[in-house]
């Protein structure tokens, strides 16, 4: 724990750490075998925030939720193995439905529900099987908190590992908790694109100012990685907050800035466990990006660097290709001066200037050997500075997504 | 020859072909046997056009070319091996010294030379080798017409074939030819990001018209092509007339009707020579967006979908995954209407109304398993049909990026 903080990581990563949630995770039969149905339930009103993908084409469930969002919701049901994603008015109708099951069997208002799909795009979701599961669940509910690796189990798709992160602050008399968990590893599913994040929290905290702090930390954490530069039709970021612990975090204060320090955490590092599941990784990419005039341009040069397939590939093959470095930057669409650029693999300079600078080949070939590997830009031409994540591409990438089907 | 036309392809493809242009391609020792350097010369002023990468880091090259368009140009100057990109104010000075190395032994004046470069960023080019093989090859045009596959070899890297392309056009009294020549197949050399073009033309056309032609075409050929989706850093199409034929196309008319059509297909043919070479092809994908209400989002949305790494994975792996296509559209920055999106492969649909249509899946098998893949997506939105080329993403293409150093 660092010292200057008044918050600390906990071991218990449970979703029922935040007091007044409970969660259920179970198979209910839209995979062979493992689980796909998670149902997040708070005992009382929570205000909700959320942020969704900015795909033109978006799954029935981000409609829904999107509008859903004002209410005191009480509820989060998602399936995996199915993304009700380009299914029609028939997908709509099913999001609903799920929802309503939810509420009937939680005895709560259909209202207060939010639902999410992960999984095959353009396939009828099986909206009995998804039915059965939701009352299996809520049965479930009852039978007090439940292991949340099985909810975080039972929200993944081609995923290897759960993702999940929380901690909590102590204030006098009281204590308040923040707990998340998250998928993806890239293109998942054969047919699909998602990244899922659910965060709760006992803190009391109104709807807007909610909203406020989770737009800022997901654009901090899920909005700076990138497996393979695709936008999916079903990403889908919420957290609830239900004031269970009896602590109010407001507008301003000691309070508001440990709660958005909390955030950034809990976000970020959910975002790190997606990377790093990203599919076919040999090698885990951060790119700084320094000296930017300002955030926005910044983000966008780190990002599409990470998502260039030539500096992929080379970091995949152990080449400290800086050239292909330069080359996307160019080609980000933000104006800088190139003639200023400097370049740092690892510890090590091979760019000044915008011109090459001579390296130890055998100390940098050490550098590209780990698993993770640093770039750090420097455009000398502003205060402000950006750090992203990305993976390397490999065959093992190819094999993966081309191996569907056949 | 299509019956319609009054113009014609032609097997001899040399540069040569239009009167009063000579070429030499020969070995001057920037790579270890292959030939790298490339002259091309008109005995008379020629007006010239280009079209330049848009990338913000710019060789040196391209910044010569542009401010020389405007002279009445004698003769270009190309390298490979060597990209005189990111190489400061020495870069700068080499290409000014390659085009008056040329000039000197052409007895011509050093602002009438164009230059262009192609191979590894970041190394100063051994500009001694380069002035040496330029003398060299000013030699060489005095023994008359040389073999044009020379000159077509001397501007590749890591090209496997050579690209030309030329047609002629008879009128009463006279005959006008236009010859073209390129290079490319996705980001080349190890360190590199390139495509080349140069076509001489015979006819004589006034320069801000011949600009306006050239970039209609290129926009509708190699700018409708994608290996990568990365953007060079000196990719550069040069075009020079001579007049010598002895007929002049003007801004209205039959005859510029024709010419527009000889530009159109000779730039469209090395682009589909481009993109065949490109980098570990096993498909070649033709992507037609119809029914859209304007061209420059249609041309987006195709290019999108032509990167997307999913939907090149999907293809290399023969999988009918119209759900990745989809995803591309809706994240290709275009407003369009996902319920009313149809798509075909080859001649079976995949999709309609943004929804799953289910098909043959033998008959499918067996169109992915050709070399020749075809998508056709209408948005039933518009008039305006664009179709652009693009390459599946392979093993081998990870295998070409990733093996360079090591």
């Amino acid at each position: 724990m660092n010292e200057t903080k008044n918050w600390m990581k906990i071991e218990n990563r449970n979703l029922t750490t935040a007091a007044g949630f409970q969660a259920v995770g179970l198979h209910c039969g839209l995979k062979k075998e493992k689980k796909d149905l998670a149902l997040i339930y708070s005992g009382i009103n929570t205000a909700a925030a959320g942020v969704f993908t900015r795909n033109l084409v978006q799954a029935a469930p981000v409609n829904l939720c999107r509008v859903r969002l004002e209410n005191p919701i009480r509820a989060i049901v998602v399936n995996s193995g199915n993304a009700n994603a380009c299914t029609g008015e028939r997908g709509q109708t099913d999001a609903e439905e799920m929802a309503a099951a939810a509420a009937e069997a939680l005895h709560i208002d259909a209202r207060q529900v939010l639902v999410c799909s992960t999984g095959v795009i353009g396939v009828p979701l099986p909206i009995n099987t998804v039915k059965e599961g939701i009352k299996a669940a809520a049965v479930g509910l009852d039978r007090g908190p439940q292991f949340d690796t099985d909810v975080a189990e039972a929200i993944l798709t081609t995923d290897t590992s759960i993702k999940q992160s929380a901690c909590r602050c102590a204030v006098p008399g009281a204590e308040f908790h923040l707990a998340g968990i998250a998928k993806g590893s890239g293109m998942i599913c054969p047919n699909m694109a998602t990244m899922l994040a659910f965060l709760v929290t006992d803190a009391k905290i109104e709807r807007t100012l909610l909203q406020a702090l989770f737009n800022e930390a997901t654009d901090d954490s899920f909005n700076l990685i990138t497996v393979d530069g695709e936008t999916s039709t079903n990403d889908t970021a919420l957290i609830l907050a239900n004031g269970a612990a009896g602590v109010e975090i407001e507008k301003k204060g000691e309070l508001l800035r440990t709660f958005k320090e909390m955030l950034n955490h809990v976000c970020s590092e959910l975002a790190l466990q997606i990377v790093e599941d990203g599919e076919g990784l040999t090698k885990l990419i951060t790119i700084t990006v320094t000296g930017a005039p300002e955030k926005s341009g910044a983000r966008m040069m780190a990002r599409t660097v990470l998502n260039s397939p030539l500096v992929k590939t080379a970091f995949y093959g152990e080449d400290a290709n800086w050239g292909r470095i330069i080359t996307a930057l160019g080609y980000a669409g933000v104006d800088f001066a190139p003639g200023r650029v400097d370049i740092f693999i690892g510890p090590y300079q091979v760019a000044a200037d915008g011109c090459a600078v001579s390296f130890d080949e055998v100390k940098m070939k050490e550098t590209l050997g780990r698993r993770n590997i640093s770039v750090l830009i420097d455009l000398k031409s502003g205060p402000v500075e950006v750090t992203a994540r990305g993976t390397d591409l490999s065959h093992e990438y190819v094999n993966i997504n081309s191996s569907y089907r056949s």
